[in-house]
């Protein structure tokens, strides 16, 4: 299980309840200087309106299939591209059958701030796990974890984290998980919205999604968090059920419980990483097809766009800039903006992305909302 | 990439193109006592047709969706379980969304005597290796397999085999070995029907995943095979698209070509072993879901029927009997026919689909035809 290996500098203020808000605060605050994030932005080419390829379509008008965008570059790239792939006339139609559309799911889906919500969860079964083994309690990370104190728990090591992670999401069965996982989301609420986490949802996402199915592709989750915890919401959040939730994932054992069923309990033994270059690897291992369009926000997706944009035909690679700071939150140093470690887009996959035609995807621009809730 | 344990003594009359025509007289010959066979036959309650219940459904007739099926109990478990399953009206109706159904392929949906397919394409490829690398030539057991010696290529051990695997199916970036698997099928040729073995599918059974498609279920393939060559065909032959295809796999490893652009490599390396216990643990990690109905023919398929028979509502688990010698094959020891140590029905397998009532298909009696060519 991996979850991007700049987790240790994010996670000060997240460890405990009281901290998060005054994270998100610290946030806003780094973010709400608008006038140089203005002048940043309107320097950068991809990120200002560029003049639209005029189309007489009526899906450019608002009444169109993706609403909660802004005319601009970012919606006119998707629409390029479906009119380019369904199209029989298109030179680059592409059969029903061979329609793919991979998305990474924090920062690109919904809200990746200030901790990823697996990661919440993790910590928040530290507790429970010490109930069930008390020898826990004086056992390291797990104690420092149980004594509260933010600052210790921020200076966790990756290698602490994980061992976190790979120990509260073992000694379950698969079906323990699931009913503990959901348990968990029905409560869980993210400290700057108070919402459950699952609310947190970007609405032009959803929109986008919901217009390439209808417009024959079959949608996908890729994401370096757990396949067996996003698949938990994904029918319901995304509208993508289980068996399209690609991620990283533990072994399973197969085996027998005491009334003699079968059953399958994870160890602690990661089976697929699936971030990076391990995005394309689990794509070919799960769907054996490149996909058409895939979208991202972070190093761990730079190498599942180079994997969709050097296939033929039309693709559409898109990356997602946080650059909103006050309807959500802005960070990623190739912006100049906070290097937060959590989802950026570094200065070289930003030149990657130039390079290659992929579109930046401006929530502060390019999104009229960014929640349904708004 | 498993190949069933026991594929060291089916190797023998198979390795040289030679000698598989006799090989398939010999199993003909083996089988062709039809009395003794016969005589076996009355004795195993599941094999006679048993009363059936009364259906005044149109699908029971020979017009309805299973058309190569003759009545009986086989037949009726299918059109019992599509009825129970899909009727809003029935307590154990399945929501849309979670039908699905698994299918073994060798032995289940198409013939695996006298040799895997595939393990076919791995030998065929030994030559083809030898001449990229002359130093193989005097390394075993490339070697054995080059003299064209079917004794001693007989003689292999699994350790062997695995080693002629490993090193046939990498080597290749993945497009590489996809233009080549597909060239390999449209020209090699089954022994005994003189036909592709993509012709070799067994009619029913194309009947029944079509069937099964037309009622709501997602029909996936769950193959010890490697998955990567199942998926050239698993379209044209099964109707099943790639991404529902779970099999076998090796570590596929991104990189970039010397154009610069990526590249997926196989490696050297088993990621899923996917046959007994790695089929619901294939399961588990590829779809996320219990399936509701499976079919199998051998040992290596008992772990998915009981992951599959064990959970709620109701479930169909079926094995495929090789009992018609004169129109396939015959062979599994549970029945008394020879044990040929490719994916037979155990006495042990046997005992446990009596006691769970598991369905036994008898290619024999509930099949008019086997393949669409008779």
């Amino acid at each position: 299980m991996h979850f991007r290996s700049h987790a240790k500098k994010t996670f000060p203020a997240i460890s405990a309840q009281s901290g998060r808000a005054e994270w998100s605060r610290n946030i806003l605050r780094s973010g709400i200087d608008r006038r140089t994030l203005l002048t940043t932005l309107a320097l950068l080419p991809a990120l200002s309106a560029p003049p639209l390829s005029v189309s007489a379509s009526a899906e450019t008008t608002s009444s169109g299939p993706l609403p909660s965008w802004n005319d601009g570059s970012a919606k006119q790239a998707i629409l390029d591209f479906v009119r380019d792939t369904t199209d029989r006339a298109s030179p680059k139609f592409v059969p029903l059958e061979e329609r793919f559309a991979t998305f990474d799911q924090d920062g690109t889906l919904w809200v990746e701030q200030p901790i990823y919500c697996q990661m919440a969860y993790c910590l928040d079964r530290v507790p429970v796990l010490a109930a069930q083994q008390p020898a826990l309690k004086e056992v390291e990370p797990f104690k420092t974890v149980l004594s509260g104190n933010r600052e210790a728990i921020a200076k966790l090591s990756m290698q602490d984290l994980e061992k976190i992670v790979l120990a509260t999401l073992t000694g379950m069965t698969t079906d323990e998980f699931e009913a503990d996982g959901r348990n968990w989301l029905a409560s869980a609420k993210d400290p700057r919205w108070k919402r459950p986490y699952t609310e947190l949802v970007y609405q032009p996402m959803l929109e986008l999604m919901t217009y390439l199915r209808a417009s024959g592709f079959k949608t996908y989750i890729v994401t370096g968090f757990g396949q067996d915890f996003v698949r938990l919401y994904s029918q319901q959040v995304y509208g993508i059920p289980p068996e399209q939730v690609i991620g990283s994932a533990l072994a399973v054992k197969y085996g027998y419980g005491k009334d003699g069923k079968p059953i399958l309990i994870p160890e602690p033994k990661v089976m697929l990483n699936d971030t990076a270059a391990g995005k394309p690897e689990g794509i070919h291992l799960m769907i054996g097809r490149r996909p058409n369009a895939s979208f991202g926000n972070s190093t761990g997706d730079q190498q599942m766009l180079e994997y969709t944009s050097a296939g033929d035909g039309s693709r559409l690679s898109m990356l997602v800039l946080h650059d909103d700071a006050i309807r959500e939150y802005a960070y990623g140093p190739a912006q100049g903006l906070p290097d937060t470690k959590i989802g950026a887009l570094t200065p070289a996959l930003y030149a990657e992305a130039k390079q290659k035609n992929w579109t930046v995807i401006s929530m502060k621009n390019d999104w009229k909302k960014i929640f349904s809730f708004e």
